[in-house]
């Protein structure tokens, strides 16, 4: 693309490096601020900044906050004794939009994947073990893609907690297998958190 | 969409305005942001504000530059005599692209619409005219979209050209009526822009 402006091809390029954005949707975005007023794109700038600046990891359950610890982590109107185990944050976003869980967050940051290279100690693993044994946490809701990985990860992290007093369940297989959990249906992820079924080692 | 964090919901509120971004896409550009170095967040803002800062209206020719004239009217290689009339400055873009046209430019921003209530004063019509007298133009190419506004507009400008010693084209109708200059492809564009006839008030 021929551009007349140095400034132009800069603001392009950066956002062309935002995934699923090319050049010709990231020339529309540039043209479209152009076309408002300063003010929006001084807005638009600083929110981003803000945000990166200041966004934190929850000291508790990893999800993003803009505090040490989270506004859930933090609500007393929730269950502390029930926590659900997911991959991402985008999981936790997903299950509170159902509207269906009323307790804690534990985000692991991934599943076991040894194809990627990602073993138990990159996850979110050790800190979850801690607050089973001094959260008073009864159960853990495993809120993880149903693929190998997910399930190998659901595995070792009940191998992990065996000794302790809590419960493992996972959500209700109601997502295809294969399938990722944050494009399910609001309905069918708010349903399979309530018929979530106990988790059993070697089946039984 | 339920955040944790407020500094996520401005962030993900402000590219939702951008078009064609709805909040789930926002949501995975902010996510791709806070996955990534802060200094890639700092770069992206920064090349926003300085290009909405710093970019200015060419005052010869209307196109967005970098300084007071734009690099294709500074460039002492370029045609002067010639003078392709746009709608906006994206058709600038993809003219260049085709590499076919080595004269100088003109944006109108716009077409004459009167249902939009775009009239020839809100066009830089004036500035055309001045340009014709002043500065040696002798060739017109309206390379303008093939819409009823677009015919308009030609119509009109080349009225108010009458008297003077300037010759009016329109680019070649390689371009199927009704469809928008931008999304042509480049080899079409490319040859409607050496083969254009001669524009005729009254059919002849």
């Amino acid at each position: 693309m021929n551009f007349s402006s140095k400034l132009i091809e800069e603001a392009v390029e950066a956002f062309a490096t935002l995934p699923s954005i090319g050049k010709k949707t990231a020339l529309r975005l540039v043209l479209h601020l152009i076309k408002q007023e300063a003010e929006i794109s001084e807005q638009f700038a600083d929110a981003i900044l803000r945000m990166r600046k200041n966004i934190k990891e929850c000291k508790k359950c990893h999800n993003i906050s803009d505090h040490d610890i989270c506004s859930i982590c933090k609500d007393p109107k929730r269950d502390a004794s029930v926590v659900c185990v997911v991959e991402t944050i985008r999981d936790v976003m997903a299950i509170e939009d159902t509207g269906q869980f009323r307790g804690l967050y534990h985000v692991l940051g991934g599943v076991i994947s040894p194809i990627e290279g990602i073993g138990p100690t990159e996850l979110n693993i050790e800190s979850l073990k801690e607050r089973v044994q001094k959260d008073g946490v009864k159960e853990l809701i495993m809120a993880i893609s149903p693929t190998i990985e997910g399930d190998t990860t659901i595995f070792y992290i009940t191998k992990q907690l065996k000794e302790l007093d809590v419960k493992v369940s996972t959500i209700a297989r109601g997502i295809s297998f294969g399938g990722e959990l944050e494009y399910a249906d609001e309905l069918t992820l708010g349903r399979s958190i309530i018929a979530r079924t106990p988790y059993r080692l070697n089946n039984g």
